[in-house]
């Protein structure tokens, strides 16, 4: 992760040549099975960032993916290869504690910047399956519980501060994929900026209004400061539905790449962000109700589990350095005050960060697909608009939905 | 800093190394002038970690300080030499931004683990000088003005988030002296262990007391969280009122070793602290005026300087990513909001770690001198006793002592 890269060494993979990558790591080649000439290998790229594809054998499949030295849809766009380096740190970080919640780490090349992890084929991204009306029972859940399990045990309140400072510190490296969370979701929309584009002229008015709001603004700086200095635990860092796989009740978290140390709530805001902006794109009532049980669900679960481990922790005298066992380990009335506190806090950031990513995700540089539901513009317009009020309300008014629970309330309310 | 110690290379300097290692520097021997054989060696060690020693030649003097590998008072217990490193990278750090407000870096052997910095002969610590009844009346402004202007410059509301995180990332890997602040200052205090000491048995009842306090334990949980998990600049460390050198107006910070990224509070917390300790150990009115005056100085001025450094930052937009200029440029009343928001948080911390600091000084390992003033063994135990009392309830009733000018109040009505 800290070792540039070699120029000299990396070069992009067409199919043959991951073809040939794969054939010379023996435990892949087994994993796959058969001859190489006979492994099939498609193509699944589909986000901004880097070539992913999915190679199948008679024995079995892996996913490979590569960075490039330029964002995958805009050659002009330069980046450093470093950024499959942090996903194969972050599967490492937190596959002992997530298990099956994510995928497992097969191999890493420095040099060529390839990661191979085990393929989910057969699974569909969240995103996609939900826009398509699929339904997920467990799935909310189940991010919950990862985010939970993801969190905890990389904070100072489950290591000694020299672990969990040893552990974060080479996230806090992350630069390249920060910077364009710094810039895309919590800057850019909140001045003139020539990547920012919305459904002009429909959205112009809702947009000027939001960052004409002085209490938008403080927030949104706020927000900004806690992301840079509030360093809780390891974040996965986009964490929204389309970093989700799902088929029957397994779920995975994919594409770690953004890794980076920072506050719980940005994790759980960007989920719960996204699944509010299903919520406003979905025309069924059914489909909305499945958007608010889901929000409920990756709450509860997330809030649960995480107080769990800490209960545990604590109780096992194996907590770490903040809220230290010793103070707390015969006081179970003190502790589970100190969670709420904790979990509050988290909340309150959650519902600030999922406003953000509901105004750059629809007002900023990368759209999500999900209002593409909707074919009629005018109609589009609307609901994005009443996602926008919102998410100004969530960031203006924060006593209006101080909860995760109210924030559900209020938004079925707005989106019917 | 990064480098391990070669044991190899390292070994304790004697007058007669540090003669000969100061004579093989041209600019140091230069410095000092004349013959080595006339230079005066002194040593001045008087902390509890390093080898300090003032050498003065026909031309000028410089101070030499050298890391021990294990703590000065006590042998048996072993440390690595790197104190020093972090000392010279702080240093380094900070100097450009607080100019004279601390000592000039003149020479780092990192082999050796010694620090040359500029010799403050002349000056008295700022501790020893308040206890003989002395009075600095610019000291606690220009303290605090040393803490605007080291925290502010080396925070994401100055810099690029990539340039605070290159800055801050070495001082995370400061976890010797990090450990003895989470173990002395943060935990140990708040149950029963063996370095743990006071006045007993007369202050045995007060410690039952506030250990035994749940809201007490709650809001130390919560500032060991917040000492590890806030980064919002690069802090001294161990900034009490021993490592304050004073001579007329001329004050300077020195010992820099426990430098680390964490939050601003942190660094005033201790000052503050040590200044409360310093009013309650005063016997006379004078005294115990000057301490208020200080406590009142060090705050306003801190707190004006940061708030000019911020503004000044915004309106050149050159802020950083926290609270990013294009935000707030044009919006002077938000900026404002902002900034008292930033400086009540930092305010809050601060009264909660100055309680900290007050029970590990005077009931945990290493206690200060200032009360060594009161001779009769009762009347120091009372003294103690009453700020104990008040530390106890800015822990446990923040609401009482809300901001620095009530603490103030209520600490003079309790000390007389
Ligand atoms: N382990 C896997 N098994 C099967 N398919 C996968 C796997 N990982 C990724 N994919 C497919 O490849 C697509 C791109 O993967 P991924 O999101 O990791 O790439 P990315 O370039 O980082 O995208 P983004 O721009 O969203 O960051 C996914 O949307 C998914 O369809
Ligand atoms: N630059 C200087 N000029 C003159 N005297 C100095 C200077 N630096 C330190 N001293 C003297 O040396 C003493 C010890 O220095 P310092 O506090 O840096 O050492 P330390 O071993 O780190 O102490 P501590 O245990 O408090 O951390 C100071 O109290 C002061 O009297
Ligand atoms: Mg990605
Ligand atoms: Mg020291």
């Amino acid at each position: 992760m800290t070792r540039p890269a070699s120029p000299a060494a990396y070069r992009t993979l067409d199919p043959a040549g991951i073809r040939a990558f794969l054939a010379a790591q023996p435990a892949l080649a087994a994993r796959l099975g058969g001859q190489p000439d006979a492994w099939r290998v498609r193509e699944v790229s589909d986000g901004n960032l880097n070539n992913v594809f999915l190679v199948d054998g008679p024995a079995g499949g892996v996913c490979f993916k590569q960075s490039l030295p330029h964002v995958r849809v805009d050659p002009n766009w330069k980046m450093p290869l470093d950024r499959t380096a942090f996903e194969a740190a972050y599967l490492r970080a937190v596959r002992p504690h997530v298990g099956d919640l994510t995928t497992e780490l097969l191999h890493f090349d420095p040099d060529l910047f390839v990661l191979v992890v085990e393929s989910l084929d057969g699974h569909v991204v969240l995103r996609h399956g939900l826009m398509q009306g699929g339904d997920w029972p467990d799935a909310a859940a189940a991010i919950g519980r990862f985010v939970a399990r993801a969190t905890f045990p990389t904070s100072p309140l489950a290591l000694k501060f020299e672990d969990a400072s040893t552990l974060l510190a080479p996230f806090a490296r992350n630069h390249t994929l920060t910077r364009i969370t710094v810039d895309l979701v919590l800057t850019d929309p909140y001045h003139a900026h020539p990547r920012n584009h919305w459904l002009s002229p429909e959205l112009d008015a809702t947009v000027a209004e939001f960052r004409a709001d002085p209490a938008v603004r403080r927030r949104v700086g706020q927000m900004q400061t806690r992301f840079l200095t509030c360093q809780q635990a390891l974040l996965h860092g986009d964490l929204h539905t389309g970093s989700v796989m799902v088929s029957g009740s397994d779920t995975r978290v994919i594409d770690g790449e953004f890794a980076l140390p920072g506050p719980i709530g940005f994790d759980c805001g960007l989920f719960i962000g996204n699944l509010l902006m299903h919520l406003f794109a979905t025309l069924t009532p059914e489909g909305r109700a499945r958007a608010l049980r889901d929000i409920d669900q990756f709450w509860t679960h997330f809030r649960q589990d995480f107080i769990a481990l800490w209960t545990n922790a604590v109780t096992h005298g194996q907590s770490g350095d903040a809220y230290a066992a010793p103070l707390f380990r015969d006081d179970p009335a003190s502790l589970r005050q100190v969670q709420t506190q904790f979990l509050d806090d988290i909340e309150t950031d959650t519902i600030a960060f999922a406003a953000l990513e509901i105004i750059r995700r629809t007002t900023g540089y990368a759209h999500v697909a999900d209002f593409d539901l909707i074919a009629d513009r005018t109609a589009r317009a609307a609901r994005q608009e009443a996602a926008l009020r919102l998410a100004r309300d969530m960031l203006a008014h924060p006593e209006r939905t101080p909860t995760i629970a109210a924030l559900g309330a209020c938004a079925a309310d707005r989106a019917r």
